[in-house]
């Protein structure tokens, strides 16, 4: 228990603390904070506080405008930062109970905060690894004989992204403009896009990286995986399906990729873990592992829409459904000896559950446009419209606490005028 | 006319002056040279020359380790600091010229120093604008009919690549392993590549970059493009085949990709320039511009065996061969508002010609493996083995002087056995 108060279905107590970067309007310089209740704790005030003997000398991480050094540090340094965290915080200490004037210095209520990027992203890659997901695409566009491509069940299917278009929560998202073909007979058209979609995703944050031409072997992936975050993979289905073939998607994805600010560590979700799905066929021994690495971790899209009084909420899903598990989509990544770095972000791909209400793309949800959601007050939606705002949350369920991300959120507005 | 001696066939004389990082033995820190003729200039240790009204107060940006700030100051900066190398590298000026002791501290022979990625790049793109390429590839696994993608001549098709593994020329490259299946009636198989590939290809480096969600429109696309380099786009072809479908080339390309360390600005290649292709159907107006911006620059891969008395050329080609240009690439890419930064690294995809001496890569050379090429001494390749090297080059031939990119040179070595 931390000398903080926190109430039962608050995302931030004393089991969870993600780490992410924040400025404040006094100080705009970014620094590595703590969420802890309705408080972050600044890192940079009290990194002196990280005594043991694998941070002692590393303190400077704390001081970084970016997590990508501690992320770098690896499990003994994470597990010895947790320890810490969880001592200084806990009603048993007094350095930060008794200590007023600390504490008002390294503790700043949440809604004084401005969150920004947790980490550099030098590299984003996105999965596509829920079955439920591709099966209903597959279904869609190619029938429910050929829904699942022939690749997909022996390996975790993914391709590389735009890094610099990844975003916090919070900041607007601009509709893109691009080429599309709706009809083949005619010439493709030029304009806004028609079909905004979102993706209701969940993304990793690489730990220390691999040395080019060295593949990090799926024993010891999970020391490679530091923690995750929400993610909105915001897609532009009208341009995707006019330019993804044959080399994948590309403008349809890169204008804009959401992520929630606060980076839950792997050992705040340990708690949580699960059976791995049964996997058949078996894959091959490099993405083999008998250790569970899936996680109980619900997820919620609501739509905030021009016209309704609350916030719709359009999916309940989870990131148990995900067939291929982190462990083995790091160890797919880096089996050609491709190097990742701390802070390279991966995506799960959307994360969809067998039932209708548990689709997590509009595209699914509304089945390619056939079935309109209801929103209450006579507002229907298909794709996203302008003003439209895109709510992501997500939490495991603890005896009495919430190990939660918070939310990622963003607003869609009007594309530019050429 | 330089003070520095230069013949005929070098590809640095006064009328280049490429930007690369590079070290020495002496001193391993970073920075940044200009190569002139058998030497590299230390912008370093001449930084203070640069007294333009561009340059006078951004000159940190020449003793920084990479090439990123100065990429990002623009067109005005970048026509500055060529004028004043100029100047001062010219026969008729005496500030280097006359200072023995000057002259032995930022001149040093380039046997002598090590050469560096000249960015940090943050995001990789791979474009595929070779009519001759696409064609050949099409019409292998398409046939002649179905060649072209619906969409190949509407847009400049792309995928974003990795970054973490771009590699200086002179790196070595290790053999990937991966997941393949080559007969679709067993499992797939894993191990060790059976059909690495090269390609021919450039790529060019981004100057400043743009806010996300306002597209560079491709009437201002040239102040965006700073220079450019060889590209070596090495591609597993055994695992690409059974991994790309439906999203695109992933660890087939992921293992590795080899440039050239002088990046050679536009304003040295525009000479060079010559009259854009024909692009019939006409490209709509995001993507048309009128002045010429193709580029007459001849490119040549060798293949050097074991086995062989001197490496074998197996390829001459020309980067004028292009069907997209670069301006049209870069306005597409962030037509939806995708951002770029200082520094992003954008692939022209396999330069291939319409003779089949011409063609960028052994896929095609080859013809899919049908067409051993002879390199004498009884040695044939079909695709690359484990200690060939491939040496790419490329000048463009001005009246008497070459305007040259060096080297983009990398050996294969084994697979690391798991």
């Amino acid at each position: 228990m931390s000398f903080i108060e926190i109430t039962l279905d608050n995302h931030f107590p004393i089991q969870n603390l993600p780490y992410g970067v924040f400025s404040t309007s006094e100080n705009a310089c970014k620094r590595i904070g703590v969420a802890i209740g309705d408080y972050v704790l600044d890192l940079s005030i009290v990194a002196d506080l990280f005594d043991g003997p694998a941070l002692s000398k590393q303190r400077n991480v704390f001081k970084e405008p970016s997590l990508n050094a501690f992320m770098g540090l690896g499990p003994a340094a994470w597990k010895e930062a947790r320890a810490t965290l969880q001592k200084i915080l806990s009603k048993e200490e007094a350095v930060l109970r008794d200590n007023a004037d600390l504490r008002s210095r390294c503790l700043i209520p949440q809604n004084k905060v401005t969150m920004h990027l947790p980490a550099n992203i030098g590299d984003y890659t996105d999965f596509y690894s829920s079955e439920y997901h591709a099966t209903n695409v597959g279904t869609m566009f190619r029938g429910k004989d050929n829904a699942l491509m022939p690749n997909w069940k022996h390996l975790p299917v993914g391709y590389h992204g735009r890094a610099s278009s990844v975003i916090v929560s919070g900041t607007p998202v601009r509709r893109p403009i691009g080429q599309t073909r709706a009809d083949e007979t005619k010439p493709p058209a030029f304009g806004p896009c028609k079909l905004l979609d979102m993706e209701m995703e969940m993304a990793f944050f690489v730990g220390p990286g691999n040395n080019l031409g060295e593949p990090i072997p799926i024993d010891k992936a999970q020391d490679h995986i530091f923690g995750m975050v929400l993610m909105n993979d915001w897609s532009a289905r009208d341009i995707q399906k006019w330019e993804y073939v044959p080399l994948g998607p590309f403008l349809a994805k890169n204008f804009a990729t959401s992520i929630s600010p606060w980076v839950v560590t792997m050992e705040a979700l340990q708690p949580f873990v699960t059976a791995n799905p049964v996997q058949i066929p078996e894959p091959l021994p490099y993405l083999q592992h008998s250790d569970p690495y899936t996680f109980d971790i619900k997820l919620q899209v609501a739509l905030n829409c021009p016209g309704i009084n609350n916030p719709a909420v359009i999916c309940n899903t989870n990131f148990k459904y995900m067939y291929w598990t982190q462990k083995q989509q790091l160890a797919h990544h880096t089996i050609t000896g491709c190097n990742v770095r701390p802070g390279d972000l991966m995506g799960s791909g959307t994360i969809s559950g067998e039932t209708p209400d548990s689709y997590g793309s509009l595209l699914e949800l509304c089945w390619k446009g056939t079935k309109p959601l209801d929103l209450g007050n006579g507002v229907t939606r298909k794709f996203l419209q302008d003003g439209d705002e895109v709510v992501m949350t997500g939490f495991a369920q603890g005896d009495g606490f919430r190990v939660g991300f918070g939310e990622c959120r963003a607003a869609v507005l009007p594309a530019v005028s050429l």
